[in-house]
């Protein structure tokens, strides 16, 4: 059981966007690309299973479980193209997991047509700001100059950890292009340990995704969108910190009867 | 060496429930369900081995060795059908073969007929109660609502983790339908850090389930059953204390020699 | 690059009996196996390698290097028959690693006709002794009743961890039988945490296995070689202290540059 | 997705020396080999990728970022012979992966013409010196035998960690020869735990390769090179420290939300 993509709907597309966008700091990632699945009504292609996500199922608000896995979603528009969003629920609980979903998906994403990888990804600054700055980075030099004429700020000499920063460097890796869009975030957390999400840094980035593809996108629910998923973190914050002890419980020190 | 199943007996059935209880917190899923083998004498039709097992022999009463291991006993019910119980005396040691093993599993059930999927866990609460609780969840709202109608209280926006919940998840990714039914319990541990064992938790979880299944159990020797395993658990634990350092040093500081 | 059995010399048995010892608790499986293996003079016929050992190489006395592996010798006795030895400078690094290689180790040995294992390994007690005790376990009451006789004392409801228990439980799972022999030790530690050798168990081990097979062997130079042993575990012991802030540096801080 | 060589251009050596200096303790191998490679102008002929790398990409100066990768280049000398150099950004993070990597590379040198194999690391020792010593092992006496004659001193006893170390051990197995170089350092590490490169050390571990090799190179901008590796090493430990935070977070607890 490696990395599985289950594809609902073969994307016939002749050249398509990826833009990704997964769970980590402030959620600005995901936050966005969910944004836009929902506002641009992107149609479910493909879901992705791996053994490598964390080992629980999340009950929803309805009371129906559901695995943890990451999803593919087409959009098709008149002036951008195709653009194929990826996100989910989860990113891979080990560092070979991360690897091998990124892998697996632009394994899919080459032998379906893609020609540009967008990550979208949180940048924590502790400047004093009115508005987040769009941080980049990208995979040559000339999509970088490309990323500045449009107020991109570049970095330097960092990294960029987890699969938001492995999908670039895959890409890479099979020559094809990949750009990094970092909202600024101070990266507040709870109590409990959890990012809160920064809708003003996820806003930053989707201007400045739009632009870069020509895209039009309502911003206007976006941070009631924000605020709704704000509410379900810290519920979920409370339940994961209390099941916490079982799921450690029951995953290292292994329970046993004669 | 995957997850291997090793079938003793092929079960030649057209149509089977699948009935999960793994050793977890209160040892109520595993008491359950081994109360069910005994009592309605099921038969043992295969054999689960991993690598994903804890690398340890356990050493019976009577001085013989066992590997872990889990097991499938079936059931041939006139009113309630072909019934396939899953337990044994240990889940997976690491995410990673938690999913391997309850993959496994449903591979085998769904090549061998399975329609329906329970899984039998526990669920802390600190309510004062009389009578213990029991919760649910499920794979669709439509089987939720089987559950309510029968007393089954619904849960909301948690996480269920191991393999308990692992095997509804990928039920689900099957088209499986699988339902998780929880017993209210404290949790209570034993100093050395063990869940007793919650012998009324347990009845209320098989009394629903007979309920739903439409199987007729006799409760009487729950308890005592229980009881004989709770003073099994005590010395275990004593064992395992003693040589969880051994365990430790042998595999985690490895030995050398030159 | 699974776990690795690299033959240097078909063993051509009919029949044999495998006698495994692997580094554990005051070395006693090591030692004693080492032991027969010198005093024997058995022939080096298979080396075992795998990735699941530790990430390091040895320095030996005269500078050269060796990779950790186990090893297979074959000793044909005119009484005993034939007996393969199977030791080494290092168990498996992870859980999955000791069932790797154990399991592998039994996929060969049920190939080229095993007919029995016996495992050596150590049992820690606080018991004010004047000899040591040799206690057993194994994967049949026939089998142990037999050990009974010859004056091993049973063990029940415990448990054997890693290589030295899981071979025996992999045999009993392939239908072989297996025989695990513990010399008693109160398990002393040098100040840096490593087992002293303890040869008095080792010789009660020996001689009790060599009772079961009607092995003759002279056990003069035991606590002879024991002391040399000794020596040699408390400078390695030092090495591995200093050297193991390098370890953990290059393996768990992963050093990069640009 | 295993360890994988992309072979960027095909080295048709009837013979080569394979030199390793992957990053670890003072950097001495790396920066060694990263030197030769610039000196001698040597060819990229090709790269080592593995999901065993750290999960991260780094961000270049220019904002360009790069997967980890290990690198292969090539030098052809009129009187050291071909020499294939093999170095990179990273070690493997995970024991298994070490060894992985290593193998992989070596089964590429045999099959490509491999006939010696110099590993170059560093050994800490707290003696008070003027000049570093360069300590030794070999795969064979008559090897260590040579290095003595050039003033290398033997060590004996120890261990050799990490990557450095297993490629010597995984050329034994394959029957080719290894030796490694071991620059004297005190080891020294920033406040942040990194440590320093020791341009000293460096310098007497290439002059003994050089001399070994018969090969000619200038030592004059070694320390030049140092002193800028310096300066990058400490700027990325600070950026290391910071965002270690930030992949912990993603690696550890999974991020999820409904």
């Amino acid at each position: 059981m490696k990395a599985e993509i289950k594809i609902l709907k073969k994307i016939e597309s002749k050249a398509f966007v990826l833009v990704s966008g997964l769970p980590g700091i402030a959620y600005i990632g995901k936050l966005s690309v969910d944004y836009l699945v929902q506002q641009l009504k992107a149609e479910l292609v493909g879901e992705v299973y791996s053994k490598y996500f964390p080992p629980y199922v999340l009950i929803r608000k309805n009371g129906v479980v559901e695995l943890l896995r990451n999803e593919l979603h087409l959009h098709r528009d008149k002036l951008a193209g195709d653009i194929v969003f990826f996100s989910g629920n989860s990113q891979a609980f080990s560092p070979e997991g991360q690897y091998e979903i990124a892998d697996t998906l632009l394994d899919w994403a080459v032998d379906n047509g893609v020609k540009k990888v967008f990550s979208l990804a949180a940048y924590v600054t502790d400047r004093t700001f009115d508005a987040p700055r769009v941080y980049g980075t990208a995979t040559s030099s000339e999509l970088l100059e490309g990323l500045k004429e449009r107020g991109v700020v570049p970095l330097a000499e960092g990294l960029i950890s987890g699969e938001n920063g492995l999908i670039m460097g895959l890409a890479k890796k099979r020559s094809v292009e990949a750009v990094c869009l970092l909202g600024e975030t101070r990266g507040y957390q709870t109590p409990s340990g959890h990012y809160f999400i920064d809708a003003k840094a996820s806003k930053a980035v989707l201007n400045m995704l739009a632009l870069i593809l020509n895209l039009k996108v309502d911003m206007g629910p976006l941070e009631k969108q924000a605020k709704g998923m704000d509410e379900i973190i810290a519920r979920m914050a409370d339940v994961e910190r209390r099941l916490k002890e079982e799921m450690s419980a029951s995953v290292k020190k292994p329970s046993y009867v004669t």
